[in-house]
């Protein structure tokens, strides 16, 4: 029998696991809600549900740094490494919401492509996770979301050009500018998940 | 007598809590800004003023820094805290500059809740900094900025719907939303100095 | 002959030299970019190439990171000052980009003095990154750095109110917005490069 001398240090892998599972969930259900003919008000009260569920499980992880005495990384960076993808999680269920609350009908086709980004984005995230373990094969997931961030960032730009072209009405324009922006925003909070994750592999290597 | 190992450091306890009553200060001037019949012109030069000794607090914080040897926490969250309490003001004052820059007549009701917020959230602030002397009732207040959040988060969408439903002419809803997301933008970075209180009581824990 | 302990840590200070310097190269893009009668495409295009070299000086410096096992400050220091220095890259490159993207004709004469604040700020940069080695007379930078980005944010507000006085299509103030934006966004993150330099300075003083 092996002694284990920090009992319960394990525990955070598992934890930030199921955060990053649960923004696979969001990300799909947010693919549901752009789909035509969905029930959109159904689906933004799942993302609500997801994002209390994504809030509850932020402060699991909070609780159990208070309690832990050694860590399997540095506090700040199992602090922020929750932060930023609690963020992940409020862009998306505010892009959801305000489809909603606009009453917006029709999403241009970049938005689904935007969605289908955030879709892999969460796919990626929710895999690595378990690799912090071994810090192994880190790289390739921080590179591929770096594509992907870059990917997102030439759809939002010809969406924006998309939407200024003088085919929609003012306040349309605007509505969707909400949507798009908040969309944006959680590719841009998926890279500083992994921007985190490579700092914690930078200072363990 | 007892000799005073670490002579100097107490000191930074005081300025943060000065710092954050600054904040305190400011908020209730923005209280003032858009409640009627406000001298608008002289509250916002009150409030630059407000920013002004901000900017000078925020730089004897530095000042202090660089002169201590053993400081209570790190140098680096020390640093970080100046400068979110530094972020709030910033946004508090800009929200305030462009109401009178702009000429807004009137401004939507969901502001004055905007703003209940921030003063409340700077009351708690201020409330809050000379806890870090003990470091005790420091959840308490990390609990009730991430309420306060949210709370402001749904002011903020049901406000960015009312602009958006067709009442207001274009140029005014762009106006509005300026001010909107300037105090958005404060309530967000209320939430940035507790997340930096939560870091540092995390790492003393 | 001295030996040398610590063999391979300068290099750093280059490669931030160079990255710096990269900043400089695109900012003096920009400037020209929005001159009377540039080739506005071909100009962007080499922001684009800029740009991709910013990406390659990164990457460098994180491979480096992971080489070296002493590094003359703190390693999340490095990877931090990296990573804002790419942002500063990627909100000039975006804007460039929205200026061709959206057909812009005319650019109001504020967007000129964005700019001019940006070519400054670019130079004290470069000029800053050298004294990193022996960490003097960095606080003056830090001060500079700061005065440039208050008056970019008065540049800014006066162009927004400007753009919201009824003389612009509501099309073409929402395209120059974004444009605007972009700039104000990078001499933002130029100050955060700035507040890491400080950072640096702070803890090695």
């Amino acid at each position: 029998m092996r002694l284990r001398l920090t009992p319960r240090e394990d525990s955070f892998y598992d934890m930030f696991a199921a955060s990053a599972n649960n923004l696979v969930t969001a990300a799909r259900l947010l693919v549901e809600l752009i789909s035509d003919g969905a029930d959109r008000e159904a689906i933004a009260e799942k993302l609500r549900a997801c994002e209390h569920a994504g809030d509850e499980a932020t402060h699991a992880i909070m609780h159990r740094l208070n309690e832990t005495f050694i860590t399997p990384f540095d506090r700040e960076d199992i602090y922020r490494l929750a932060s930023q993808i609690d963020d992940v999680m409020d862009d998306m269920e505010e892009a959801a919401d305000l489809v909603v609350l606009y009453k917006i009908d029709q999403l241009p086709k970049g938005v689904v492509q935007q969605v289908e980004v955030l879709e892999r984005a969460a796919e990626l995230t929710a895999e690595a996770m378990p690799r912090l373990r071994s810090m192994k094969e880190l790289n390739e997931y921080w590179i591929e979301i770096n594509r992907l961030e870059n990917q997102g960032d030439q759809i939002y730009r010809r969406l924006l050009a998309h939407l200024f072209n003088g085919s929609y009405d003012t306040l349309t324009v605007m509505k969707l500018k909400e949507v798009i922006d908040r969309l944006e925003g959680a590719t841009d909070a998926f890279e500083h998940v992994a921007n985190t994750v490579e700092t914690i592999a930078v200072k363990e290597s």
